[in-house]
């Protein structure tokens, strides 16, 4: 069983202090939708992140307003083979700490915007969809809590200014403990905070280059996968 | 050197006769843009998708209508460190036989309605950016034709209906033949057409369970970074 956390991802409402901006006006125009309950996004709000803001230190926004990075990983996770056989949970935590916890059975959207339309539903009712068993749920909760509540055999965090190392070898040390959590960050152009980093029994880098979160994930998954013989397994003819 | 085709890729623009459907009109509204002008997607055209037409056969719409594959694929292709590395080529085949090539130091954008911006755009000017060296240009050429001027030494197709083989045993063979290409299916429930199975030499299956075409690239171009040393190599403290 691997637990994999995406952390400090770049989820959130839009900021209050933003809400007038004209690039925000024009967006929750065009998505019929107040603009409190608009999910940051760079691709749409730019040029407000851009626009600088007494109590903002410059590039405060530097790790904010990239929800599409948690749906790209996403996407990576829930469809692998690893998934499908049960052996794979999934959570988010976000830049404002909260966790999503998303069921293994989920299938998201493969539409960005549809991806978006269930975040807001989740900062609106908390779970998706609200009237049976929710396949995702959000609530409070620090990453901190999240680890101490899974309780991982260990906690590897991959970033790019961890140590070096193969991804295969890195999954061979991770397996080698029974239930093990790996960390990746959910931003882009950033690093984990101090107190993320101080979670981590190991922190790894995979490539000496900085990989996309989704590659990480992906490379993270399949290896995890070959170490347990699921290509073989899931190829032998029956 | 490995060459990926994403083939019968479901990237097209909005067929003439679906341009006054009311969800087509809305959506062009919305994007400012001629009807004509659009990338036909289900996420947006689902309901003039689904109005039959006369010209129609029941399920024709079944393989049209899902940009979004090529784009997860090509965020996968272009990040990789094989690409990095200048050991990747990427082509996207369309359904109705146009050939987009892509300079491997492209880097795409990360959202998707900018992606469907570029594709609208290479259909309008054949080439992205139109003022200097081409990172993305489409020209009309048909999958043969793409085989015959690449002549790799290999072609291999993947598909759930091949030949059930994991994927480091299906890249270790395909390694073995100095300049293999690979086709991945660019469309989702549905299959490759016959005349795109016969250019294969091989058609293999790497999970008893169809995977996303996305997927199957990552593990693709991660297993054959692997038979390469990168990561290792990659990974090396200098």
């Amino acid at each position: 069983m691997l637990t994999l956390v995406l952390a400090e991802s770049s989820i959130e409402r839009v900021p209050k202090r933003l809400h007038r901006h004209p690039s925000v006006i024009a967006h929750a125009r065009r998505r019929r939708k107040n603009p409190g309950l608009l999910i940051l996004d760079r691709s749409y709000h730019h040029s407000a992140m851009r626009t600088s803001h007494d109590e903002d230190p410059p590039g405060a926004w530097g790790k904010h307003g990239r929800p599409d990075i948690a749906f790209h990983v996403l996407l990576q996770a829930l469809g692998s083979p690893l998934n499908r056989e049960g052996l794979l949970k999934t959570y988010v935590h976000t830049i404002e700490d909260r966790v999503i916890e998303i069921d293994p059975s989920a299938r998201l959207p493969r539409n960005y915007d549809r991806f978006i339309g269930i975040l807001e539903e989740l900062y609106e009712n908390q779970q998706v969809p609200t009237d049976q068993r929710p396949l995702l749920s959000m609530r409070k909760c620090t990453l901190r809590e999240l680890l101490e509540r899974l309780n991982p055999s260990t906690t590897v965090a991959f970033t790019t200014t961890g140590k070096l190392i193969s991804m295969r070898n890195a999954c061979a040390q991770m397996m080698g403990s029974g239930r093990p959590a790996a960390i990746i960050g959910g931003f882009a152009h950033s690093h984990f905070k101090q107190s993320t980093l101080k979670l981590a029994d190991q922190v790894l880098s995979v490539d000496r280059e900085a990989l996309d979160a989704w590659m990480v994930t992906g490379r993270l998954i399949y290896e995890y996968e070959c170490l347990l013989g699921l290509p073989d397994k899931r190829t032998r003819i029956p």
